[in-house]
């Protein structure tokens, strides 16, 4: 199955949504996702469609939240797996996702963490163990890490995404201003703020030519 | 103009590897593109078409990287601007970002930063003003700021993004793992490590079906 990559980010969205929303059993209709999200309904209907469903999920009374985050999870690949992730690079960036609350209630969980900085290592404070970077090798194979969520400094990005793919990572989640060059197979998703500022812009800069020309 | 959206972030990461780019006078083929991003080059070719462009931007030899550059900046609306952005809640994510080396050569600035503790904005260094947050209102209206940078705990996220707006914020990029309800004519940029995580999975899970069909 392939889905385009702005009803995919749609759907993520809507799973976090769903694992939020606090009356888990009623259903939830798409002029409430529209109220909640800002995406037009029709275009929430449209995104729906596209999942893998065995059962009916849809009533007139709206969605059945239980059954569509099932079949996001399914169609995602996110049933009853857990990815086991690390951080690589425990400066100020890195370090704050030590305690970041999104991953409960997620399919990914924290298993390490590395550092080329011993000191750093051992000073910080996580619920997963922390390791120098020499130990990579040994531990994403002994613990069986899929993902690294890369936060090194600018100059060690790209020879630290080749040393994770040596060490069978499969997945980079980009923190670094950097564009990396992997193998194929491995997927990189590139994760930065001028980028979505950028995104930002170009889509404020939509809206205000569409304003001026319904005039 | 409607740019497709991974059109529109394939564009911006290229602009990205062009700033950094050492050889910022030789031609770039699509084909060298191609080996640094991993993107298949007629994909490309095709993003690379769907720019504003007055000037020949493509010859045999390449894209020439000074207009390719231009072209890309025109085309999302940044040229000669540059957007003034301030950070809101420095807890240890929104901190990483006071020394972030992605802003510099970009159209973005960074030009104030709140927090709701007091002692956390007099304890913190940057190289703009600090403020507690009571003092947003006034800042963002008297220094010109556009767009924020949502780090808060996630309990906080909803009813500062109100608040922002009511200062006259038009665009937040959203660090927290709460989906944000904001009105039209606003943009929400939403920013997780949870949402890459998915993509990726995504995305893996479509090239092994591929691969498995293929044989």
């Amino acid at each position: 199955m392939n889905i385009p990559k702005p009803t995919a980010e749609r759907l993520s969205q809507l799973a976090r949504l769903l694992e939020q929303r606090k009356n888990k059993n009623i259903p939830i209709s798409s002029a409430e996702i529209e109220q909640l999200t800002g995406w037009p309904s029709n275009t929430i209907r449209k995104d729906i469609s596209t999942l893998d469903m065995r059962t009916q999920i849809s009533t007139t009374s709206g969605h059945d939240p239980v059954k569509l985050l099932e079949a996001i999870r399914k169609t995602f690949g996110l049933t009853n797996v857990v990815f086991k992730c690390c951080i690589v690079g425990l400066g100020r960036l890195g370090s704050a996702f030590l305690d970041y609350a999104g991953f409960q209630e997620s399919s990914f969980t924290l298993a390490a963490g590395f550092d080329s900085n011993v000191n750093r290592v051992e000073i910080l404070k996580a619920d997963f163990p922390l390791y120098p970077t020499f130990k990579m090798k040994e531990v994403i194979a002994r613990v069986g890490i899929t993902y690294a969520i890369l936060c090194v400094p600018p100059t060690q990005a790209q020879a630290t995404a080749e040393r994770l793919v040596e060490c069978g990572i499969t997945g980079i989640v980009n923190f670094t201003p950097c564009i990396l060059s992997v193998p194929q197979g491995i997927e990189i998703e590139n994760v930065s703020v001028i980028d979505a500022l950028g995104s930002l812009t170009a889509r404020l800069a939509a809206t205000k030519t569409k304003t001026r020309s319904e005039l």
